[in-house]
C-alpha cells in the first residue's frame, strides 16, 4: 500500500504544478475560473445553459466541459449560445485533472472571456482532491438528493466556496429540508455562500447572476 | 503513467481474488449477494430500508452499508429492522473493495441469511471497477437525475443486471422521459431487467420484491 500512496501523491503533486500554471495564465487574462462539482444529475449542464442564455450578451464566457462518455453536454452547452465550448471526454476516468484542463485551454481563444467554468465530471467525491486552477469550486445540490449529502461527503463542500441548491421548485415533494441541508452545510464549511436556485422555473437565478457578476468584478479587481 | 497502471492492475488483481473468496463462500451459505450502485441521493437506503420493512418476516437479510463518512445509513438500515447490518466508512474512498467487505462480513453471522445487499458509495463511476464478490449489481437511477445517464456512465450499466429506477411518483415535474432512459440503458446493455418503483408512495415494490424472491430462488437451485 506504501507504493499506491506514493504513486497517488507524485500525481497530485503533478497536478498541482499544472494547476499553478493555469492559475496563472487566467490571472494575467483577468478571467474567473469556476469549478462545477455534483452528482450526476444535479444541474450542472442546466445551469450552465440558463447561464449562458440569460447572460451571454453582457458577460463573456467560455466552458471546459467534461464527461466520462458522450459529448452530449457540450453540445446541449453550445445550442445554449456559448460559443466558445471545448468537450472534455474522460474515457472512463472519475474527474478531470489539470493537464486535461490546460489541453482543452490550448483549444479556446480566452482573449475576451471573463468567466471560464470548467464542469467535472459527475462526481461528489474524487474530483475534489484535483484542483484545475480554478479561483472557486461551485458544488450543486438538488433537493431530491436529500438534505444529509454535505456529510456524507464532506471534502467536497469543504473544499468550495458556494453551494447551488438545485431543483428547489420540487420542495415539499420528498422529505429534502432545506433548513436542514443549510445547517449540515455550513457544520462542514461556515465561510460558504448558498444560493437557492430552480433552473426550470428561473426561481432564484438573479441571485446567482447576481453573485457571478460580483465575482467578475472582484477579480478584475485584484488584478489591478 | 506506466508506474501508475501498474499498480492499479496489481490493486485490481488483489481486489480480484479476494472477491472470489467471498463469492466462494456465500455460494457455499447459499447466500445471494447484490452490490447496490447509484448516484448520490438515488435512493440506495430507501429501498433497503422499504425492503426490509416489507420481506424482514419472511426473507433473512443482511447489509453492508459503505458510506464516505457518517454511519448514518447504517443507522436508518437498523432502525427499518434490518437486525444484521455493517457499516464500513471508507474515510474517504470513493468505492467499496473487496477487503473491506470481508472485514464487514466477518463482523457477521450470516449462518441464517439469504440474502446479503452492500450498499456501496453513491458514485456512478468508480465502484464499477470493483468486483465485491456479488452474484450482481443492481443500479438504481431516479427520475430526477436526467434520462441520460446510462449513455454518460456506461461502464456501471454495462456491468449491472438489474436497473432500478426510482422516484416515478416525480415523473412529469422534469423532462425526464421514462421510454428514452429505458432505450438508454438497452443501448448499453441489452441484457438489463428494468423495475420501476417509487421508495415514497410504494409504487412498483411488489415487482422488485418477486424479482428478489426469484433470484433468492435461483441461488438456492444452482447450488443444488
Amino acid at each position: 500500500m506504501t507504493t499506491r500512496i506514493n504513486v497517488n501523491e507524485k500525481i497530485l503533486k503533478e497536478n498541482d504544478r499544472i494547476a499553478a500554471e493555469i492559475r496563472s495564465e487566467l490571472s494575467q487574462k483577468h478571467i474567473l475560473s469556476l469549478n462545477l462539482v455534483s452528482s450526476p444529475g444535479s444541474g450542472k449542464t442546466s445551469l450552465l445553459e440558463r447561464t449562458f442564455r440569460d447572460l451571454k450578451d453582457t458577460l463573456p464566457m467560455a466552458v471546459i466541459a467534461g464527461d466520462v462518455q458522450t459529448e452530449n453536454d457540450a453540445r446541449r452547452l453550445e445550442a445554449a449560445g456559448a460559443v466558445l465550448v471545448r468537450p472534455i471526454v474522460t474515457g472512463g476516468a472519475c474527474h478531470l485533472d489539470a493537464r486535461m484542463v490546460q489541453l482543452a485551454m490550448a483549444g479556446l481563444d480566452l482573449s475576451n472571456c471573463r468567466v471560464l467554468f470548467v464542469e467535472n465530471v459527475g462526481n461528489l467525491v474524487c474530483p475534489s482532491s484535483y484542483d484545475l486552477g480554478e479561483d472557486m469550486k461551485v458544488v450543486l445540490i438538488s433537493t431530491t438528493e436529500g438534505d444529509d449529502k454535505p456529510l456524507k461527503y464532506p471534502a467536497m463542500f469543504r473544499r468550495s466556496s458556494v453551494m447551488v441548491i438545485n431543483k428547489i421548485d420540487l420542495i415539499g415533494l420528498s422529505d429534502f429540508d432545506l433548513e436542514k441541508v443549510k445547517r449540515n452545510a455550513r457544520q462542514i464549511n461556515g465561510q460558504l455562500e448558498i444560493i437557492e436556485v430552480s433552473c426550470r422555473t428561473g426561481e432564484g437565478l438573479s441571485r446567482w447572476y447576481d453573485w457571478l457578476r460580483s465575482a467578475v468584478q472582484s477579480k478584475r479587481r485584484k488584478a489591478k
